[in-house]
């Protein structure tokens, strides 16, 4: 494996991460559904109140993929966890490791902050990415379903 | 309906939340799932670095239920969003409109916020609350699942 150096994102970032997150989107099949832009970034990711946390992954000094999270929650264990909203690793850069070493780079953090799960959320089409997920421990919460309510349903909802 | 009030906990509530984790979990047929304590739930709700909030449903000046939630992030819209951890409501006191005031409480959160989504996840056999979900304007995201690393798998990642 070509070694990945991870880091943190800065600032100065917020141009490839767009690019990986549109990227990420045409993969999942919603380009269209890609409304962030640099101004939006920088604000969620790097404000003064800022929840949210970006890597970058990084092979012989060029950005090869970058990886979202924050910490959620869970009431059963009275814990933290972390919640990987993002991973993305260009194509042209895949196989030499560098998602599962952000992957890693994650599961410490979140050992080394006593949280109790380190979860994230996969399309159920997206075969390859769920049998590397499985060869690294992860297991499917298969009996749970992720309910939403967005856009003029929320502020009806908010309304009632 | 009878009028449901909704405030924040306080830590004067750890014990009423501590009885609301615990029915929920046994309703959800996982109490053996359930390793909090009244330490953890003030520290994690109430601390100074709590990431966490929890609201509190009464009826006439009784705790009848709560809801759990914290701030997710959407990449695509470059916001934060709301995620309910838990709602409950007490058997005694359902069919009093308290979980949809919790509901509808959150979602004027997430609207003052300016959050993209309101989301949860619900287990695939609890068709009462699907339902009721879907009464609201909530849609199923049936294409995503969540994978989970947790305990001795997460701690191998982690040094891999």
């Amino acid at each position: 494996m070509t070694a990945t150096v991870i880091r943190e994102a800065t600032p100065d970032d917020i141009g490839v991460i767009l690019h990986f997150i549109n990227e990420l989107a045409i993969y999942e099949k919603a380009p269209e559904q890609v409304k962030t832009n640099a101004g939006m970034i920088e604000a969620t990711l790097f404000g003064p109140d800022a929840k949210t946390r970006c890597l970058i992954g990084e092979i012989a000094g060029e950005a090869v993929g970058f990886a979202v999270y924050f910490f959620n929650y869970s009431t059963w264990l009275g814990k933290y966890g972390i919640y990987l909203e993002d991973l993305y690793v260009s194509p042209e850069h895949r196989g030499k490791g560098a998602g599962k070493a952000l992957l890693v780079h994650i599961a410490g953090i979140a050992v080394d902050n006593d949280c109790g799960r380190f979860e994230w959320s996969v399309l159920d089409w997206n075969a390859p990415s769920i049998e590397f997920y499985k060869s690294l421990g992860a297991i499917e919460m298969s009996e749970w379903r992720i309910y939403r309510v967005a856009g003029e349903a929320l502020r009806k909802l908010a309304r009632s």
